[in-house]
């Protein structure tokens, strides 16, 4: 079945697309795009090995953009599509953004912010996980795999 | 009592100064060193207003100054003063970088990492609260009285 323009899916492969340039950059695969009114105005990956950085996740990178793309640094209005559920560290950063909405493909039983018993997000924030699962779970099992 | 020589106290009062740069740039003030081997490498204090990134607290520019200076993105042997206590996304941050040592001042009651009930920072790391808090706490107030 082809994937609706705008849909929650055709954002994630946005999103995806992110994740196989950290992939081919040798960086753990993760990738983000941040959303507004239909339109991407932030895009990124994991960069914390290029730029020796434990704090380049996709998702920061992503909310430093779009607060410049938009010059405001609340995002309200925007929702954010990352290929794997953010970490406890990015989940700060969005509730601090106060984002609209966070959509996320695969879960994280280990680092994932919902394995922590306490509302981390902005109490608005809607949130989405398993969008795309698969196709996240399956570029990260790759890396991994290359690794091992 | 004079403060002594590389005491927490004495590089606690370093942050100190790091806010106060923060409340002359009409910031929030916190800030924020990082201390290897009792040699301070990174200085940083909340930009949030100027950079228009919520992003921007002290502890992650240290951070991402620190690694930059060691050359190498993991801080072991390090530790940081931190004039607040930090909030979620910091010491998700602080986690990554699984830094030896936290110190702060201020608790942060309502931000601070510390109201969730789950370990945050990595197992590892040394964790202790109210070093020359009420300076902290005296500046913060200070700042919030000039903003009402």
């Amino acid at each position: 079945m082809p994937i609706e323009l705008y849909s929650d899916e055709y954002f994630m492969q946005e999103a995806l697309k992110e994740a196989q340039k950290a992939f081919d950059a040798d960086e753990v695969p993760v990738g983000a795009v941040i959303v507004a009114e239909n339109r991407i105005i932030a895009r990124a990956h994991n960069l914390t090995e290029r730029l020796n950085d434990v704090t380049a996740h996709a998702e920061m990178q992503a909310i430093t953009s779009a607060a410049n793309a938009i010059g405001g640094k609340y995002l309200n209005e925007c929702s954010i599509y990352i290929s794997l559920e953010p970490c406890v560290m990015c989940a700060g950063a969005l509730a601090w953004s106060q984002i609209g909405k966070v959509v996320y493909g695969a879960a994280d039983s280990k680092r994932g912010f919902s394995i922590i018993n306490h509302t981390v997000l902005h109490a608005k924030t809607k949130v989405i996980g398993g969008v795309l699962a698969s196709e996240s779970e399956q570029i990260l099992k790759a890396f991994f795999a290359k690794k091992r």
